[in-house]
């Protein structure tokens, strides 16, 4: 069994992993940290876990994180950084939900997150854990920076396109929806369920952070720059993303569906669902697949594709998870395997 | 046309009580203050209001609001009680949305709000402003208190039956239902979308504030106190309160349905349903009305009433208004007219 | 007072043609038929309009009809190119917020609708009811083909960019975003709360029917075919359509936010919000306002203009009723300048 | 591994039951039926069970259903009264979510429901499927009659107050609230998104099927006839029940708490909470779980019992599992011990 600790465990995809952790065959809980939480029952916070998980949260304590295999960061940006290189020192692997290591461009990530990046090196060294796409190197990473929900759910919609070739990547549009657990567990305004509720708006139109995450891991992909227009939308549900993608068909293209289905064949997350479907956002609520289907509307040069997934789930614990199975030769899906709770 | 003020509007009785009082053909909006957003065009907070409001917020200044004929104040508790008596005393009326002067028992007051009261001279003075109870004092009032949403809603639809003296009245059973508006426009983890957006709970079931104000409300109504279980409960939507009311017939009973028709005949605001109806909050919402229909179940001894109306409107800003119009002598139905948004 | 008549008023655009209706100034409520209704108290079946509208629903009848000045059609399509040729030779005025009179082209209609038109006359004659396209025309005009919801969400956005020519006309992409109420009042599995609650997903991605009234309306507007990929989504609310638009600069192009002001400078329905701005559904339940914000992310070469309007209002009765306002003579905002209900 | 049939998997709780058997250690699920579905694979009608069922529906058919161990009926009442006697004669064990063998008294059961019973026979046999009332029974029964969900949440918190004699049980009062999936998944006006979202209402007031089995389910626990006042209400929401149950202390009564806790002690699904607790239906999303908790508010002589469950899971399928699980000696937790989905 893996003993397993979790830094930050108060929010959403704290309190996601603890769910998909506590069923784990392989894992096993053995701290979980909040300042602000120590000494409260996780399952006090949380009473879903009642029964599940007989741990209280604790101050953070280096000691008792370096007796773990594994650690998993699911704090706000700028905390990981800090604690991470101490327990890798340690023999530790780290897992961390948050943005500290997403962007290679450091500069770029300061410009965005607006603080100066303390390790470097790190950044250099973290493997970047989308699964699909860098599965050979997370399974020898030490620092595994786990991306964010609307890059996992663009991202993935987009690799085929981009790695044929097919597409123009210079006038990508990207119009991505999230749920509002995508804003977090904090006390706001703008997410209060009379705000947020039976409204539909977008936000961060001049410029979200996970744009330059979207547009290096596109890269990464297709082996030249994207251009990327990106707008997310805050939808009034709790838990799910849907991106519809657009990109336009440079020259001759091939079949697209084929494309799609042969690029993840092997994938077990990743479900190309047959001509004509519509994924919605509830066939994936609670697991950990990404759902997608690919369209050209009448026929014209202008390729669609729709992608959804859990953005607590394949968009940050479950996907936690897959890297971790990855990283210590587990089965793939070993505790991830759950079915979505539909309706 | 009145002078109107407003202190603290930067709520949702706040942005609700504008709406009303922005198209009211007797008010003129004159002032509307928030130390917060001083400055602040009201629209720019609240962009429902663009071309229709074109005040911005200032400073709390007793200058400016002495130049009314009548402020609102929109504030928590503990506001109202420094600031009234100083209006008042410059021929200024007053109507207070919150809870500063509805208890008439002072210590309890200080009991349930946890602070001690700097104006029992005022309390002693203030109308409560139900007006199915009290209209005739309403009329000659300096000073209102506005009921709450829970006591507005429970004691519409227990009035006949108290009144009458029908049923028990050591024995009422009020089982409330609240949308997230209720909870109010300040930053909270409990009322975030996606915590309180697909659940339901109970709240303040050890005691909730609303508890002596609907005692109060019935004993002055049925000429004794009365024995009430109330639980207020969340709903995850915006506006609209539901009340399920349960009260034992206590030896011979009349007619129920001509009881609650006759009580409220004259009533422009309250709308007693058609035998076997079912009211729901939507039919309500935006509108300054009072729905309810009176059952009873398999012709037993039990009592059910079913009550609904809009917190926001008949639970605070429309009742609020409809005070003011009657203390001012206007229509009282003017401004508050407004059609249910349905759906 | 203008004598209205109402043909198919139990679907979602006949409540909100009632409701607005009612408390219309110069429009008095003549007759509202239904032919699986007549008999029913309008009240009885929208207990929202219980003390506004005394009327019952009754069968169709041309003699009652041909009494009104003006009869709106809210029927599903097929019905009013039956109907309405007889009311127009008796000197009634049709306004059809069906879809029987949009598309010019009646080979395509009869291509996307499924049925054979029986009045290529009448479609010849109807002028398309999209006030800041065609006023001067729908003054003059016996018969108004009010326009579908997405449709004025997507044209009202992309007309000032159409008209100026800066951006390529032939790549446009609008993504969508429409509450349930656009489904229609009628026993459906897909619009169960339990189905399209807490989900987000797609639909009509091989074709809507509202893409080649689209189509027509810019090409209208800017002298020249478009290239449009349109997707429509189901958003978990009722009420509110948001589009977000996309088009790439073509060339050079001026100040974005000057050529949106200066285009709806006079439209008192057409709110171009300050640079910066998000527009949002909630801002506009239940008014008869588009508000909109233009962007240009980055400084590149994507402009993105966000889209919302009220489905029910702007997007089918309130437009129907400001189309009656024009007709008439009367003041453009009769009746349909009520503040939308926040929250 | 146990054969399993469902009968009428078309509908909420036969996707629930599908999602459960499909990952439990010990069923395999051999056939599933639908009339109007049969040959279409059942992941395309319910999407998120891609790559985990691979069945299709089935036309119904007794031989096949005759080859497993055990059935389950997920359809309309006066559906299994007509089947499950073949099935069981050929010694298959039967589980009914439905309501044809849920009371024990026949021309009641024939007045709520409306039609003539064909099988009083079985009904006599049938085992009233609440294990923490009739374990013993169910382990030995052919024939399992599954609760109402209502009922469920209902008698459990009731069942320790009949038991003990404490509280008056002619003047029980249940409110209870239930989200829009208990009324299944098939198209009506009044579960809409449209209808029943941003709306809360009571419904069934003047009498509901749950009522006489609740009735007899408490007259069971208690050893004498109960007086109800039942009254459910819609949540607009997908899953979950919240009852809300008072009772008045009659005489001497102990410690609320303890009598909850040791009734329920060995219970592995039912959890009582900490005093002072409040069960929120997120809590138990998706798993077999009913939490409550007992309060006594002020200290007067009401006892208030919240009692939360999910409707599709303890209230339905997840009940109907555990049923199996003891009917067949299997570990009662098997294949239900998921953890519920928060948020």
């Amino acid at each position: 069994m893996l003993k397993v600790g979790i830094v930050g465990g108060t929010g959403y995809t704290g309190v996601e992993l603890l769910r998909i952790l506590a069923a784990h065959p392989e894992a096993q809980l053995q701290v979980i940290t909040s300042r602000g939480e120590a000494g409260t029952p996780v399952a006090g916070l949380f009473p879903n876990l009642r029964g599940h998980v007989d741990l209280a949260f604790s101050e953070p304590n280096v000691e008792r994180l370096a007796e773990c295999d594994v650690v998993f960061f699911a704090t706000p940006h700028g905390v990981a950084m800090e604690s991470a290189g101490e327990l890798l020192g340690r023999g530790v692997r780290v897992i961390d939900l948050g943005a500290d290591f997403r962007l290679k461009d450091v500069p770029e990530w300061e410009r965005w997150y607006g603080l100066e990046h303390s390790r470097r090196d790190l950044v250099e060294e973290a493997v970047y854990g989308l699964p699909e796409l860098n599965r050979a190197a997370i399974r020898e990473a030490r620092l595994v920076a786990n991306p964010g929900c609307h890059v996992t759910t663009v991202s993935l919609g987009f690799l085929p396109l981009v790695q044929s070739g097919w597409v123009d990547r210079a006038s990508l549009v990207a119009d991505s929806k999230s749920g509002a657990s995508g804003a977090g567990r904090k006390a706001a305004v703008p997410t209060l369920l009379a705000e947020a509720g039976e409204s539909f708006k977008a936000y961060g139109v001049t410029g979200h952070r996970h744009l330059p995450e979207i547009r290096q891991t596109l890269a990464t992909a297709g082996g030249a720059e994207v251009g990327l227009t990106f707008i997310p939308h805050l939808v009034p549900m709790t838990r799910g993303i849907e991106a519809t993608l657009y990109a336009r068909i440079d020259g001759d293209a091939g079949d697209l569906q084929a494309l799609f289905e042969s690029t993840y064949a092997d994938e077990p997350f990743v479900d190309v669902m047959p001509p004509g479907s519509i994924p919605e956002t509830r066939n994936v609520r609670g697991a950990n697949t990404c759902q997608m289907a690919v369209h050209r509307p009448g026929g014209g040069d202008t390729v669609v594709v729709l992608s959804v997934l859990d953005n607590l789930v394949k968009g940050a614990a479950g996907q936690a998870v897959q890297n971790m199975n990855i990283m210590f030769g587990l089965e793939e899906t070993a505790g991830i395997d759950g079915i979505a709770l539909l309706p």
